[in-house]
């Protein structure tokens, strides 16, 4: 895995939507997907598509959160709907038809709006791709358009390595900072490095399910043994011990490590009984 | 791990930068850091910066790579370079004064140029992450600004989780993909919908290792042997046969099995000896 390689890439980027105005043009099946990604920016959604072609699943998404999409019921039209594209601060179409998706792209395109066409490459400003959500943890998978299918496969060997504990542990260490900023405030300079120092020590001394684990009481009291004495306190000296689910997959030697140690036992026992 | 979770979130995508025009302006560490991501994708690079300000790496990605970058050596000035930014697709700034970020950020914001301001998430429009490259995989993970400290964290259970086979899988498939749509042309319809299934097939079949081990000959005779005949023959058979080494990492049970099995045999061995 090189981090030399340049070139033949994209520049993959966590786009902020919060309150931005977003177009889908289409209903169909990955309009759908559509919507279903752009949910998680707190966007507001427009829908441009006749009620009837609509996906079951972007009717759910309509009637369930109706303060964040909103549906014009009718087919994008060359004249009347062009300029109203500059209303929108993203747009993307998923329709069967290249020509309106080449026309809407063109003038996004001419007047700065990202646009990303589906199933059109060369018309895309960016492009989607295999996503993992855990909380404030999003993984983005990405093969540049060489085969969806072996996204999925990396996404699931991702997901596999995980343990379910980062989302936690992300949501805890972005509580725990903003503490501490309460507690020792000032942007940058020296209190700014000393805060940086504590916290990168923390992340490096603690597990990312022991970080998981923190509540109110022990993060509380992680500041004040530990920060105040620029000290990092042990999670067992703070009462936090993880079950044995919370425990990361790479223990998972444990188990055909027991079973080997019983089949060599058996193996011995069975070679004892023969010879007897 | 959820994947129904709403809001709260960024849109993860993969932006296109090929040919386009980058402004980088400042010169220092991070600013550098900038230029190693946007290399990544083809694109236009201008820095913006005093040459004697510029960090070491900038300076050998200079030397390196005349043609895709160019240095402007002179500070940010309020008043001639400000309608100038409208020459770029794309606008990053990496300083430490505060007002020129924000004053650079509100010009593209109101001209609708993508804009990112480092250590300012409240002034930007997109946020990077830690990223994995390997070929033409790329990975990204993001915190949603809440522990750089973890997203590394993350990123290194993803990079022991892969194989190191998954970059050479992407480019085998996408180069089979091409010729198979040489073979058997036409966009959409039933022959499109014939290749993305046997595609499909191929990938659920054969592993990531053996794909990544396609070479001209074998995809070849995988395309006449497999496709021709609406199959998918086992890597076997067209002789792909990987070394221990390209085994996937899920077989690591195999050592931890074998130490157990040793140990049984010791036990066994020991307790017969002390009973002599």
């Amino acid at each position: 895995m090189s981090t030399t390689e340049k070139g033949g890439g994209s520049l993959l980027i966590a786009w902020q939507l919060k309150g931005k105005k977003v177009l889908i043009v289409g209903g169909g099946e990955v309009a759908s997907q559509r919507v279903d990604s752009i949910m998680n920016t707190d966007a507001i959604i427009t829908i441009l598509s006749l009620s009837r072609n609509l996906h079951e699943r972007t009717r759910k998404f309509i009637s369930q959160f109706p303060l964040s999409i909103q549906l014009l019921d009718k087919a994008y039209e060359h004249d009347t709907d062009n300029t109203k594209l500059l209303d929108y601060d993203l747009v993307l179409t998923a329709l069967d038809d290249f020509e309106v998706s080449k026309e809407i792209c063109q003038f996004c395109r001419e007047h700065r709006i990202p646009v990303n066409a589906a199933d059109i490459p060369e018309l895309c400003d960016f492009y989607f791709g295999s996503q993992i959500r855990d909380g404030p943890l999003q993984i983005m998978v990405s093969t540049n358009g060489n085969g969806p299918r072996l996204a999925n496969l990396v996404k699931s060997r991702i997901v596999k390595a995980l343990s379910g504990s980062e989302g936690a542990a992300i949501s805890k260490v972005g509580v725990l900072r903003v503490k501490l900023r309460e507690r020792a405030p000032g942007i940058g300079g020296e209190v700014g490095k000393r805060r940086m120092a504590w916290m990168t020590r923390l992340c490096n001394e603690w597990s990312m399910e022991e970080l998981g684990a923190l509540n109110e009481e022990n993060a509380q009291r992680l500041l004040d043994e530990g920060w105040e004495n620029d000290r990092v306190p042990s999670p067992r000296a703070l009462g936090i011990k993880l079950s044995r689910m919370q425990v990361p997959s790479s223990s998972n030697n444990v188990l055909p490590g027991f079973i080997g140690f019983c089949a060599g036992l058996a193996c011995i026992v069975t070679w004892k009984w023969l010879r007897q």
